[in-house]
């Protein structure tokens, strides 16, 4: 390893003076980027929207990084958590050149420095954040909370790369960040790569100290010995005693990191969960920035969190203390006349790939393999009249992921996260071929628990999705399932990623990744047993809120369906895919064939479900999405054939909900011929639909016969309960969907009425036995008259 | 104290037996409940949904905490963070007679335990949480990690209150929980009371070991201390020494709260962050039930996490264990022979209002007091001409916020939480009347922190929610202020915040408390320094799922208005009050007493701003909700009534988004009747809302003239830009806005196509001169030309 010289340590401080310059550069200017004139207000933003304060502390830890790669060779992934850090980031990767590789217009000279400055923060330009458009980044920091998790995931099954994940103390403070530490006890040295958190405190947010920055060394020192990691701490504000104390804390955490994979991965390796290393770095907000401004302290305080100096383009003595400030770094030392970086300080950045703003994990899709997929046909669920076949829905999809498993075992590129639902969500056919990671003790009477394991259960929606992107994001494939309720959890963070997906389809140099893939089971319609808490279909409505080419929802209504979805998913890019299915027993509508023609279109008239032909225009549609609502469906037609045989019913089943939005506002989007072949143009539509009706009113509220539509679903009604009375609370069961049928049909006269009271007297049955008996009535429970009366008519 | 003799251990290990035996009859009887006869299937319940395994822990805790409340004359509020708690807490209720008295058809005998059994998770009865139905519960724990934040939120202000909060170790993964034993950073010993929490580690979740149970005890006690807690262990499985290790600890534990609220509250009390005590309770999940089932390990393992013995009404062998271990508890020495518990087991419990059952601050609003207000005309701003006033809106709501702080200062039941930014979003009036809460070190330079305040600031949503959620259950009032993007984070919380509020209000017992109030600012339309990551105005979209009489949805458009939804809110009770406004400077148009008017309709026609009379028919309606889309419909109009004098324009401005409802379908909804008298029944209306546009037609999909609505909202554009090329970029300005009018009205001929082809090069304009200055052109930016046109239609 190199000596610590002070010429080195020199070189690095005219380095890290550097990206400084550049960084406050990028903040202010829009012109003479090099100071070749004294500082004018047209040279000055109208606009100033960086921030400052993380700014240097970033800087100072991508130099050393920088020296670490060179010394030792090492991939390191930077993962910059504080928010609005994206001038450090940016002018890093332009300081190696791996900017200007992707973005030629911005050069490496006077020219390309004016450019860079002014597309910061400026209308047409770039953000603020280390955002998609930043090379080297898989992680924005916009919202708070997940930089250490998204450095886990794209750590595990990396077994070369190391991730220096800097952590702010804002950041620090949230939920996702405090459980994030504890993914230490899912890596294993053998087979993932290492995180190297530094927690940097510089002490402040927006208006106020950090709680971690103002707890003591002793104190943070047992917390994080307690979090199970040996924490290094690099404190002070003089720049080279700082070099020198990272540059040494570094190179001591690497060693360790060293050993402990040595450890691991030798013959014998203990397989014990390793103390790793971090680095606790107390540096000052707006290091080198001005220390008073107005007479009221700047620097080491939080009024640098943003721009410190906030008229430069109007008051004379704002500008004239930001020309002291960019001049305090002597940018002729730092670039030739052309402004080029001088070389003897370029020397000191890595080369190629090697360069943190060229890593190709950061660049996911360039790394990426599809996955090996089984025929899922194979695995198909053997269906002969529909509803004659009970099965677990998701029980099949567990045997196509243990396929996935096996097949891609080797590339190990394939986890499923889940908060310890693996199991309860019948996807446990994975635990033939895997197990569940796990570096804390194991004891002798463990199930499933292994040191290394393509599940990954933990009781936080927050990790699993946060490792689950950090995965996908450096070229991997997963499936995250989840309680539907519970999902709402991550809806921030499911924001966020769809955001980073949106600009990222919108940059060539980005290359595809694999889809954000959901299974939601467990949901509202079997959660009699856990009750009101657990009840909440509205994810649903929170992902179609983002932009429409990335966003999935698919409600497959049997086990054969879900297979074809499931194999649909994970051949996909770049997309958010939610699959809603239930994991309890229930009726088989679909042979493998049938499932692949109705998926494929995504919507269609299940002929023999109705009671008129096809072409034949029928008096009411029966639509239904989800697999409850499937089944009460077929169930209310099967009423509504015995007790007027003469009316005609079509039933209209859609597993891709997006096939109802129009063609303009998604891909997916039916026509409004298409649309209006199966929904008619006039006559009534009961829809009974998996979550809150008004996501079918929002989706379809263009189409010709939407006024016509009359939707049940979700109302926020039933707690713990049987399985049929939740649907009856929420008036979606077989009863109140026939008695909506019929009263959108007075042609039907004494008829219906007589139709209407028998639903009625039935429903007032049920609700006595159940409160009686704590159970459903037995014909309730049963499909075998549905089979049989839907199954003649198909015969 | 009084000694811990083999006695008095020995009692309360038949108190902790009658806890255990009346949670598993619970769980498995609907008859047969003092085992009278040999236990028979039909004594047995058919569907089997309790969780015994975290059951036994619970009691325990409970017990002893009755020992302490007895000795020591404390309130104490059990919060019962593990999820499925639900039996304990019931059978811990009923013993001490809390439950009888609150549901008398609940009877101390044996007909009162067979129904107390029946009821639990059965159809009609009770949920399996510490739900709302459960007395002394003020936490459901339904969805885990907000026991520790809703303990401290109940703790603040309360300084005779110990909240012994119990967190499971399935709950202590998440985010939310891992963040929350950094509340003891705001918890004034001085002021507040006091949070014992007790780690309740029995080591597993639903099918895997917890992460903190396989820490060790060094680890865990470097964590905890590092976290700033004292942490005291309980741990084993024989009872009578976990009985005195618990007694003990407890005791040791009280006795240092004691000590350090002594300190902090006598002369000259040092005012430092004391260590706080906590407990480690290390017991056996599904502790004194069956050891085997069908050969294979239950207690001390997973498998005890729901019901142990899962077939034993059909099982013979099944029912046996579960007879045998129900006569474990030996029930003849526990209740006598009508079922009453023994006197000298009873005489444990503490008495009225000191039972945990019992206790007030679980039932809030008992303890509430309305705020006292002050008259908010008295600080409105000042409006001549509409337009002609430019000011921060929120900073008057900071203004009122000041004098509500001051009112309510010696009552001490109001607080103002906010993630860092109460000073960013303009409420910093209230600084002039209090701080923020601090208990970490103070520096000389540091700007209103204090020991005492009425703000608290933390860079977590979660931790603002779930204090202000621990705070109003107990009785108190408050605001959140967050940014409109990051609210997202607690979704969540919400969600099982307004699902307690919805059970909440069906019971009688339980008395109303103060609305959960949203301020929510530096929202999407000004997010253009912050860019794409910060844009998102879908919370409204979440929460309008909610039960209609608990949601109310605010976009106030100016100042004035603004106060009257403030004042209104803080009046209100049981809600969720969502309110948006913008904090940056903008043009006021509402002088006090129309806002009045305004605001207690919630919608209306503003006469000033439109180009016709109230009573005559429009060519166009041009609706309005938020304070940019009114901004920049006003603008539209404008251009309309320059380039198209003859057209009839009418303005339409909604504050309360529920108004668009039907009034079947919300409280605040109006009849069809008044909705078409604004929007007419068949004239184009360009609606422009301040969120996705989707939320306007789910809520008007019903309404007669619903086809020509066109709304205008966010549509996922824009990121770092101009605020009016934000507008630009979603189409939602002057300038869209008014060629979709012009659109809507074809008669307009050449003349419409003209004002359309002045639109497009004023948007061309306005896109070039954005990109080159960095700024919006200064005729966007003045108002003057606003406030004289409209000005002049009202004079």
């Amino acid at each position: 390893m190199a000596e610590l010289d002070d010429t080195q340590l020199g070189l690095m401080d005219r380095y890290w003076r550097a990206a400084n310059y550049v960084s406050v550069g990028q903040i202010y200017l829009m012109d003479n980027p090099l100071l070749r004139e004294p500082l004018k207000a047209q040279h000055v933003k109208p606009r100033l929207l960086g921030h400052w304060g993380t700014t240097p502390g970033l800087n100072f830890i991508y130099v050393h990084l920088n020296r670490v790669i060179k010394n030792r060779g090492a991939d390191i992934l930077y993962i910059c958590g504080p928010g609005h850090g994206g001038p450090a980031v940016v002018a890093n990767t332009y300081l190696e050149s791996s900017y200007s590789e992707i973005y030629p217009e911005i050069t490496q000279d006077e020219e390309g420095l004016r450019k860079l400055f002014r597309q910061f923060s400026f209308p047409g330009g770039i953000p603020s954040h280390a955002a998609p458009e930043t090379p080297g980044s898989i992680h924005e920091g916009g919202e708070l909370g997940y930089a250490l998790v998204h450095a886990f995931g794209a750590a595990f099954d990396n077994p070369a790369l190391t991730v220096a994940c800097v952590v702010g103390d804002g950041e620090a403070e949230t939920g996702p960040l405090a459980a994030a530490w504890h993914s230490n006890k899912f890596l294993n040295p053998k087979v993932d790569g290492a995180v190297l958190p530094i927690l940097h405190l510089n002490g402040y947010k927006i208006a106020n100290p950090t709680l971690l920055a103002r707890m003591s060394d002793a104190e943070l020192c047992e917390l994080f010995r307690g979090y199970g990691y040996d924490p290094l701490f690099v404190e002070g504000h003089e720049p080279m005693p700082m070099h020198r104390a990272m540059a040494g804390s570094l190179d001591l955490a690497m060693d360790r990191i060293n050993d402990i994979q040595g450890g691991a991965r030798a013959e014998g390796g203990s397989g014990e969960r390793p103390r790793w290393p971090m680095i606790v770095l107390r540096s000052p907000k707006g290091w080198t920035g001005p220390k008073e401004v107005d007479g009221k302290k700047v620097e080491d305080f939080w009024r640098s969190h943003q721009v410190p100096v906030s008229n430069a383009r109007g008051d004379d003595a704002h500008r004239k203390i930001l020309e002291e400030w960019l001049r305090s770094y002597q940018p002729q030392e730092l670039f030739d006349v052309n402004g080029h970086l001088l070389p003897e300080i370029a020397a000191l950045a890595p080369e190629g790939d090697k360069r943190m703003g060229s890593l190709p994990h950061a660049n996911g899709g360039l790394l990426k393999k599809d996955l090996l997929l089984p025929d899922w046909r194979g695995m198909a669920v053997e269906v002969g009249r529909p509803g004659e076949t009970i099965a677990e829905t998701t029980r099949y999809m567990g045997a196509y992921l243990r396929e996935v498993i096996r097949l891609n075992a080797e590339a190990k590129n394939f986890r499923l996260m889940g908060p310890d639902e693996t199991a309860s969500n019948r996807l446990d056919a994975v635990f033939e071929v895997t197990d569940r990671v796990w570096m804390e003790k194991i004891e002798s009477y463990d199930v499933h628990l292994a040191r290394d394991g393509r599940v990954m259960e933990v009781l936080s929606e927050h990790l699993c999705q946060g490792w689950l992107e950090g995965y996908l994001l450096t070229g991997r494939h997963g499936v995250f399932s989840c309680y539907e309720a519970f999902i709402h959890i991550v809806d921030s963070m499911v924001n966020q990623h769809a955001k980073w997906l949106k600009v990222m389809a919108e940059l060539p140099w980005r290359k595809p990744i694999a889809s954000l893939n959901y299974l939601l089971t467990s949901h509202v319609w079997r959660q009699d047993h856990n009750g009101f808490s657990h009840q909440d279909p509205g994810f649903a409505d929170f992902v179609a809120n983002k932009k429409a080419d990335i966003v999935r929802l698919y409600f497959p209504p049997d086990a054969n369906t879900l297979l074809w979805v499931t194999d649909h998913c994970l051949r996909t890019r770049n997309r958010i895919n939610v699959v809603t299915a239930g994991k309890q027993p229930q009726p088989q509508w679909l042979p493998a064939e049938e499932a692949e023609r109705h998926c494929v279109v995504g919507a269609g008239i299940w002929k023999w479900a109705g009671t008129c032909g096809g072409g034949e225009d029928p008096d009411v549609v029966m639509a239904c999405c989800g697999d409850v609502p499937t089944l009460e469906t077929l169930a209310a037609v099967d009423l509504l054939r015995r007790e007027l045989p003469d009316l005609r019913v079509r039933v209209v089943n859609v597993v891709d909900l997006m096939t109802l939005q129009s063609k303009a506002t998604h891909p997916h989007g039916f026509t409004d011929e298409e649309f209006d072949a199966l929904f008619t143009r006039e006559n009534p539509v009961i829809f009974a639909y998996h979550g809150y009706p008004y996501l079918i009113h929002r989706l379809t509220y263009n189409r010709t016969n939407h006024t016509n539509f009359h939707v049940h679903g979700f109302q926020e009604e039933g707690t713990t309960t049987t399985p049929f009375d939740m649907a009856v609370l929420n008036q979606i069961d077989r009863f109140h969907l026939a008695m909506a049928a019929i009263r959108r049909l007075p042609d039907l006269g004494a008829e219906g009425d007589r139709a209407i009271d028998k639903c009625r007297l039935s429903l007032e049955e049920h609700s006595r036995y159940v409160r009686e008996h704590g159970e459903d009535m037995p014909e309730i429970q049963k499909w075998s008259w549905l089979h049989k009366t839907a199954a003649e008519a198909r015969d």
